[in-house]
């Protein structure tokens, strides 16, 4: 690696050169180590790269790595029985008399060693690499006790140690109220939530704290508390908010100043505009929305008005979003949220770097790691147009393939 | 190859068996040659096959080949840009005068050589043979000329002799009417769609005869006409009928003792009757019906009632359905249309055969070729459940991997 020229490329640099996607046509992009040194057409290639080795893309588009900002891939188990009896017509009483849903998930996750649930994120998490993912976030949050959460957030760790991908925890203790604190949300809060954070800071397991402010979760007053404590410890704020009702969620986050508020179907005017003037990203889950069926889209328009950043992930989770596809998630961007696809590209690069805090990622420009994405289509649209096709070619990291 | 046994495999044979799936657990499939010589439970193994050599499969799930019955995977170009374009805001009239809609994807297929159209193919059947199909059905249909359709079907037949894959043939020269016989739609059926399938016919590339009865296309009484024809030729006929419209397609299908009717979503009763009645497939197309955010389901509980067989397929095209994968289109047969997993499964697997004409195949059972697939999943509802993942562990066509 060490010191090579990409050249006859075709970059979408996502950055912000005044061209869509930031394209660069008959690109040369110079790579220096594990970083881009120096990126723009062919005619302007300074001297003191001429005589670097060249690699000769024939004409192939180059994009930053992808990166998957919203993801739950630590988990035990599956939920495939759970689907097929909704499928066969049962109810959600039914569903759950059968010990599905997220308890299901929950009893998995417990019961799983560590090596099993690295074992088992490792096939999602390698799904996502052949892909192009270069970076993506990882929750807690099927553990509900103190010492599941941290194991979820030790194998979360360990993915970035044995996959060439970076990998950003986000503690999500609360993500739902286990059976044992059943109507005591704010005891579970206190008894559990607050100490497993705390104890999974102190270990060095935490990059962001999340939560899941619903009517079927926690509500603002308590996902407030969790935050006060993330804001002591240091911590930036993230939150699932206003995917099935109005809580107010995303301007709770976004006076925390959250990197993100993430779902948003019901996100209203005053929420938009709370985001815009934090700076949270806004992050759209459509596997979710085509898992649950549900017909009520993010206000696309109304961030588009606002200038919210809107990044886009899979939400890979056993439950609501069974999707391990970065690339079918930019064309459900598009399909069913009618994103263009370079808000859908921009969503999983640019976006998603800054929902996730990362400076060094999500663009190609000069300074930036060498994470990149050469893929086998000539205009960056393909990526989004197309269904269930991975058209990578080759996946660069930090400067090596 | 010769002779082997795949032991301790969970066996969904999708056969008759009484058991959902025709699953056999703790199984042992024989393979001799080309064929399933036996199937059966580890202890009622004949003694005859016991010195065979023994492959485990760790309890494994294993599967018919997937067969993909609906597909326009031959053509040129694509329509990325037109999908932007669409998300960008523009109008249908605006597509159209920046050349987009069928007469591009017309205009890149007459304009490539057969070898072009060969190597596009060919990226689309390979992903489609990544996720074990071992049989698929490809249309002609964006030729509309004698030369084009005849060259397309020739691209058809070459990709069976170059990969380990079934092509079943469909000559659908009455797809759309082209430019050049713009409101003339008789008129392109007599100079152009018969004597193209006469010759498509004498040069034996046509497997069964399909037509597109809508508005936007051709008359109950124009596919008739080509029915007319196929018949005469002693060629099997099926129809994209009832998709947009109910012009009574399906029945029309139905009295020429149909393989297949396609699509469906506005079939009504006499439809369903008539298909029961003539043994004919409905094949269900959920990648169109996502990608053009249609809103009405077909009658799945009319087909069930009716006892209409039902297959479902990817549709892959370039304009309503760029889904180039089998595994998502069980899933979203599942979550748009509401199927069970284990409708999904038959539908790639048994009644995709049947709509097919394929009598060898579909089903794990005795005389029936040896093309299966191993699954990394323990219960075959996993297939469905997932969504853009790919579990193929091995993939047998023809006993051999
Ligand atoms: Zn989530
Ligand atoms: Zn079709």
């Amino acid at each position: 690696m060490s010191q090579r020229l990409l050249i006859n490329a075709s970059l979408a640099t996502l950055a912000n050169n005044g061209t869509p996607y930031g394209l660069i046509e008959e690109g040369i992009l110079a790579l220096d180590g594990g970083k881009i040194a120096w990126i723009g057409k062919v005619a302007d290639l300074p001297a003191a790269y001429q005589n670097w080795e060249r690699q000769d893309l024939a004409g192939r588009l180059v994009t930053p790595g992808l990166i998957d900002c919203h993801t739950h891939v630590v988990f035990g188990g599956n939920r495939a029985r759970e689907f097929e009896m909704r499928l066969e017509g049962a109810t959600y009483e039914e569903v759950a008399r059968a010990g599905g849903g997220i308890v299901s998930t929950v009893k998995a996750t417990r019961s799983a060693s560590e090596e099993d649930l690295l074992d088992q994120a490792l096939i999602r998490v390698d799904a996502l690499i052949a892909e192009g993912v270069t970076a993506l976030e990882i929750k807690s949050g099927y553990g509900l006790d103190l010492d599941t959460e941290l194991r979820m957030l030790r194998v979360a760790r360990k993915i970035g140690s044995v996959r060439p991908v970076h990998v950003r925890t986000s503690f999500l203790g609360a993500h739902a109220v286990p059976a044992e604190f059943k109507n005591r949300p704010d005891a579970y809060i206190d008894e559990v939530c607050l100490p497993a954070l705390e104890a999974a800071n102190a270990e060095g397991l935490v990059d962001a704290v999340d939560g899941f402010c619903e009517g079927i979760a926690f509500s603002p007053k308590q996902i407030d508390r969790v935050f006060d404590k993330a804001r002591r410890l240091g911590l930036p704020v993230k939150l699932h908010a206003e995917q099935l009702s109005n809580l107010g969620g995303a301007a709770l986050a976004a006076s925390y100043g959250a990197l993100s508020a993430d779902h948003l179907e019901y996100l209203d005017e005053a929420g938009a505009m709370a985001l815009a003037e934090s700076g949270s990203v806004a992050v759209l889950l459509p596997g979710a929305f085509y898992t649950l069926r549900e017909t009520r889209q993010p206000p696309l328009d109304l961030l588009r008005q606002e200038k919210v950043p809107i990044a886009l992930a899979t939400d890979c989770n056993p439950g609501s979003s069974p999707l391990a596809s970065i690339l079918l998630t930019l064309n459900m961007g598009c399909t069913l949220f009618r994103m263009t696809p370079e808000e859908a590209l921009a969503g999983v690069t640019r976006e998603a770097a800054r929902a996730l805090g990362l400076d060094d990622q999500g663009t190609l420009e000069v300074g930036k790691r060498a994470d990149l994405n050469v893929w086998n289509v000539s205009h960056p649209a393909e990526l989004s147009y197309r269904i269930g096709f991975n058209a990578l070619h080759d996946r660069i990291f930090g400067g090596s393939e």
